[in-house]
């Protein structure tokens, strides 16, 4: 059994005066806990498809593994039962050491979530390095990827639910594209696929997504090694920050033919 | 001092081949630090402003209080270190007990973040109460809130970059808005701010909100009693699972004079 990424729901439209009922397409959201060693590590709501992605993207972004040899098995298990989560088995490599405690802490008081609106507060400016170097994007194919985008996602364009990331290689060229309720989600199933392809850092290209671009998206990118992002909505003060600290490209309402760019204007070409 | 909720940065604008260089109104977006008794509890990203409502609406959506006299005093400091977080020094009153083991095991490996896509397993279902019956709301009235509330969203115009939530009486009037980079922050603003008022269960009325309609949304409204949640976006699955277990009405993209109802249809009225 894989679950559907997409399922049908009732529906009843209203339209002024008049309701029609029908069945749509809604974006399926799902719980994930992730275990390493049988242990719970955490929980995450996220629309099925790519879970080892997702797992890798997630493990990297927290500081837990940093190339795809790290982990040495990850294992999905679907929930039979509405009210049990899906299930992501954890082998890590023998060399790699989980510090439990460290990331209890982290979780907790004083970090908590790196998914979310929580910060990663010892990480957010000290911890961030400076991007790789990179050639600059050309302008042109950039103000377009919009456009050739939303043709794939497919997810989108049935449930209008789904948020997308994808990475663009130095061409603008889309190479791995990736769909969740949640646009952190999103992020980490990119990185996650680029970590098992050997590509952290990614190397050059372009991170768009089609949110807004916050702290933890900027972030995660850097982390990622990513020396742009680009985004459909608005960015953050506190992103702008940590994209200019990072030496990162912060593109955003990259839309209509048009871009406001807030960091490293340097790496828009003609 | 008091921090801005938008603040400007240099922007350079980029239409084709031309580019423009200006300043733009930006979402600001700051850690916040959430301590009890002097010992940090959790840290959020969040738009500064109605700090004392954000923080009554996380521990309400917690189950740490569930009334205003719960909470003795909240005293916000804000940091001069652009490094540091803001700090709320919350003082619960003296029959309120925080069960500290159980929040961080919450926070942690098995249930974590209530502020995102990191789900609280055990409440998901199994802790959902009905909401209280109220009586339909008016068509006409809801398919044109979203014109009526768009105006009042001086955030959201300013920047493109902030979420609004809105609590409407029965006759659908705003009583309620806050904005916040954070989707749920706003909802957490509140139903800080009715929990301040002594709203908690809300009574009759309906949650607008600004975006996507996902299960932690759900869990917060259908935990501060409201009968009935109305998203601009997309409804994910288990929001609507949620919103039936709840009997709870949810509509969904509620824009255009057009909305979906995807549970609780029999309190939309004529």
């Amino acid at each position: 059994m894989t679950r559907d990424a997409v399922q049908r729901r009732p529906v009843t439209r209203v339209t002024g005066p008049s309701s029609e009922s029908f069945e749509d397409a809604v974006a399926v959201e799902r719980p994930l806990q992730l275990s390493v060693d049988g242990r719970a590590l955490a929980v995450t709501l996220r629309t099925p498809g790519h879970d080892e992605d997702l797992v890798r993207g997630f493990l990297a972004a927290e500081g837990v593994v940093s190339r795809a040899a790290d982990i040495a098995a990850i294992g999905v298990r679907e929930s039979d039962c509405a009210d049990e989560p899906d299930v992501a088995a954890i082998a890590l490599a023998d060399d790699v050491a989980l510090d439990w405690e460290r990331l209890e802490r982290h979780f907790a008081a004083t970090a908590a979530c790196g998914l979310c609106g929580r910060a990663h507060l010892e990480s957010l400016r000290a911890g961030l390095s400076r991007v790789p170097d990179s050639p600059p994007l050309a302008r042109g194919a950039l103000l377009e990827l919009p456009q050739r985008l939303r043709e794939r996602q497919a997810g989108f364009v049935a449930t209008g639910g789904l948020h997308a990331a994808v990475w663009c290689d130095a061409a603008l060229e889309p190479v791995v594209l990736r769909e969740d309720v949640g646009r952190h989600n999103a992020v980490d199933k990119v990185c996650g696929a680029l970590l098992a392809a050997g590509r952290r850092p990614a190397g050059p290209g372009v991170l768009w997504v089609s949110g807004r671009a916050g702290a933890e998206l900027v972030l995660k990118a850097a982390r990622a090694g990513m020396p742009a992002l680009a985004a459909v909505g608005a960015p953050s003060t506190l992103a702008i920050e940590l994209a200019l600290a990072a030496r990162m490209t912060l593109v955003g309402f990259l839309r209509e033919g048009r871009m406001n760019v807030y960091a490293g204007a340097e790496r828009i070409g003609a």
